[in-house]
């Protein structure tokens, strides 16, 4: 049984790590912190536990969770991972699987994009395990950096394309769940502002669009015509990405539809849609569905990509990568269908 | 043309005042006050109105205000207004409705309901202009008490019946929309959490229960046998309250609906549903929709009240009692439909 | 391994049986049938089974079935149960878990409630396993009546008043959302009428009244003062209840309280809010959660209860009763939290 | 007095010209078609418009139509317009605006596009008012094309750009809400399909396009590298359109903002957000709102515009055009903002 600990388990990831672990076969939450939480019960403050866990969440102690994990999921916010992690490592067999920002970019991208100085440059894995193959029972490293959610959804979209050469430009219009916003209530997650609406934001200079520009261009060496606008749908879980690919050749949609059928062949969490992607059909769940078409009149391609932020986007590559990792099943503990 | 001011116009209930008088034919607005906003263009902080009002929010100055209104709104929390109205009062010939709850309820039942010492007792006229035909251009009274919300729907769903002495018990089980709790981000109105859910809250001794009682107790004196329990709903705006009625006699639908046709005749803000009344055909309008239904098997009836919570059960009931104390026709500029 | 037979496995129940027994240790689905989707694949009509599933609906053929299955589940509407049922009985060793209306009430009850002759009445266990302890392994009967939703809901928020005689009256004010309604468009589902709308309907006589006063006279033999009034609320799944109580002597909230939880004491299934209940932290998942409020001022109790109502409310609850007569961990499959 | 008919006044655009023409102090409706529900009273099918209109429904009858109506609306679906405009435009005064598609484009595109032979080929104007002077009281033409709601959002959002010959290429990722689909409950618009969800569709060759094509290379000429990809989301009312820029030269986000707002001036339904617009600001009203963003990293801009698909996107712009049309004010009627 594999021990594991979640560092920041009070906000959407955590809990979604929680609630993803009370069924996994193979691992078991043995501590859970949360700062503002602590001396609680974990299922009174995550109601939807109740009757599933018995833990309480403690105040962050490093040298205690490295003794008693073997795995630490840090659920906290970007800038803070960083102040854990050369602890959580040093003197220890833990392994770490980072959900924050902290460890997906080289350091000076990081640096200028999130506006602070890396107070703890270690070299991590970026682990998106259907276009990241060295994540399996193998890898040495004992950092793993968890991709953002846009990105996850963004990659899988484009991957196939990338890494058939085929990118000239690439713009990603992503709709998210408000969910990716955190679970401090603001005036984005505001019922009255977000029901019957939507809301864009940072039209063009999203942080997340360097983890995107980082994956497409190592696919396709030298691309990065990429751009990126999110918006906040009233949805509290999902991304559908639309990407709006321009290609160097034309290409039929059948001819596309082949392209990522063969790219993600073995991949179980990667399903096709029969004509588009829903939300719906990943709710709660780790799968990617993808559905496209090509443009008969011109070079385009549009392809879309549908995950829920806080499973594939998070919390449930999150698991995924640490089944590989570990040598378990891919899908252990995580194969079972979306919440329609 | 009637000088309009606004206490407090950067809230709900301000912004829906400024909504709706931006197209009354005889009213205009004259100041808008709004500490935190002050200095900004109303259409800035409410960009609905961009196009409509040039209008910039003030400081609250009671003596600028009662020299330049006739007519002033105080749309502040309950506690607040206290504070202003007699100042407003003084030395001036400004009439005050009152959107908050201080001069609802006689002085010993405010302080027991709402925990405070009342700093400034001024007697007030209560008005639901359907039940109170004191409400008129003879009105001396300066100090108009515009009713809450969810007595608002409670009162219009139960009076024909009060006002008969039909009634035996009443239980109000409402399902309101979430500006009903203000405009500030909080755990109840954060997206995920409202979204796909309901959310009952003070299930036995909510604030409103005293005015519904006040009113029900008026038309059918001696009787307070009501109960009152509120949800919030998925919904922006809205009320509707769902009246479980005992009555004293066996009623049948037809009985029941000659006697609130009857009742409101000549009150062109109630109409009856075909069937069951809809929030959507009210939303926006200051329309109360009403419909019924006995039980066959007993002497209980079923009465349903849809209003628009920020209208009927706020400003557009605020500028009906304008209307009437005026001497204006009482549908001016609020005639027109709810927007589906 | 438990062979499974879903006859009607195109609508939400049955979509939901699959989705549940996806992850279900001891169970295998073998056969699906739906006569419109007959030769489609189950994952190309419900995606949210893609690669989960290799299954394809076929033609209803009941000496296959009940040659194949150990268990049927009936997933249709009522009135067409009971063309099947006598059929898949005969000279098999089938047990049927029928989650339509025909078997829960006496045929003479039933005849009056649905307007319609029953075709084969036949003796069924009536059962939600927390009211009904009968519902075990030594159970002889091969035919199970599962309960409807909202007398799910209902029942078990009233039923350790009931079985402790306290009843006078009891009004349940029930929220459901919409897909208690089926997957077929209608007015009611179509999203502009249902969206930031609440739907009353059947305000006196749902038939539903009549299983929830056999559940309740059955605990607390004589009472039937029971009133139901359903509403559609703008959220997909999940029915809150709210029941307004009347109770034949003043109770605290401690009082009802520690009633609550002995009635429920050893059944998993069933949990307390730590305030009121939320839709969220039970969607998806077989729990139902409680909360009460008694009136300091009066003989009344409000008690909430919170179901998903395709879960706990039908295809759960279903699985919880083949659970239960074949021997198995009730909780087996089912252990799992809501997605909140 | 203007004398209004309206044909198909049944449907989502009839509801809302009638709606809004509730309120128009210089038009009166006179008569409205719907066959299905020909002989009800126009309020008990739209039940907002109770108290407001004492009109019946009739059959259509294009003869008795030309003799009352001085402008008569067609908001009926494509290919049913053209079999009433040349008996209603023949020996008549009457000026048709016409909502559905069959008069918006070229009579060979309109074939192409439509899949159908056109029956009645007239010369019509097509009118955005604030892209298409021509449309004023010196208008000889008795036949407008209202445009579609796409079109109307995707080009204000170019227009400026266009009329500066300054677009290389432009993609419309265009987010609607589900009253663009009409009335008739779908599988689109059946809530839970809708809900927490986003519905793209029609990826890559909508009907649409067309327009946007017709109306942005008459800006630029020679300029048709547009593509457009529509999707449904959890939305009643509103469009929000995307637009992806690619511009011949580079601009700041100041020197776009400056080229809209020259355009725009003296047109007084186009506002500018002060970061990004909302379709909660335009809801219900004839505005639409815009914002933008120059990415600084290359020669892209994205240009986001706001609209209600049913007001300025449909009825509230036919209005627009009749008061133009009729030498009324523009905004006579429609002054009014948009209910948050």
């Amino acid at each position: 049984m594999i021990k594991i600990g979640i560092v920041g388990a009070s906000g959407y990831t955590g809990e979604e790590l929680l609630r993803l672990l009370s069924n996994h076969p193979s691992a078991e939450v043995v501590a859970a912190t949360a700062r503002a939480a602590a001396g609680k019960k974990v299922s009174s403050v995550h109601e939807n536990l109740k009757g599933l866990y018995d833990l309480t969440f403690e105040e962050p102690d490093y040298e205690k969770i490295k003794k008693e994990c073997d795995i630490v999921f840090m659920a906290v916010p970007h800038g803070t991972a960083m102040d854990a992690v050369p602890e959580i490592l040093k003197d220890s067999k833990c392994r770490i699987i980072d959900l924050s920002a902290d460890y997906r970019l080289k350091t000076n991208v990081f640096e200028d994009v999130y506006g602070m100085k890396h107070k703890a440059p270690i070299d991590a894995v970026y682990a998106i395990p259907e276009v990241h193959p060295e994540v399996n029972a193998d890898l040495k490293d004992r950092l793993i950096a968890n991709p953002g959610c846009f990105p996850t959804g963004a990659t899988l979209a484009a991957a196939p394309l990338a890494a058939a050469g085929l990118l000239k430009s690439v713009i990603f219009d992503s709709k998210t769940g408000v969910t990716g916003a955190g679970n401090t209530p603001s005036a984005t997650s505001h019922y009255p502002n977000l029901a019957e609406n939507i809301i864009p934001y940072k039209l063009t200079a999203h942080r997340h669009l360097a983890e995107m520009v980082q994956e497409v261009s190592r696919l396709q060496p030298g691309f990065e015509n990429v751009s990126f606008t999110p918006h906040v749908i009233p949805v509290s879980r999902g991304i559908m990405t639309t990407a709006h690919i321009e290609t160097t050749e034309k290409l039929t949609t059948a001819d596309v539809q082949n392209l990522y059928e063969d790219y993600y062949d073995g991949k179980p969490f990667v399903q096709f849609a029969e004509t588009v992607p829903s939300l719906a059909n990943v709710r709660g769940s780790n799968f990617c569905h993808i559905g496209m078409e090509a443009d008969a009149r011109s070079n385009r391609v549009v392809v879309l990509s549908a995950i829920d932020n806080l499973v594939k986007g998070a919390s449930g590559q999150a698991i995924q990568n640490m089944n590989l990792i570990c040598g378990l099943k891919e899908t252990e503990g995580l194969w079972f269908p979306g919440l329609i």
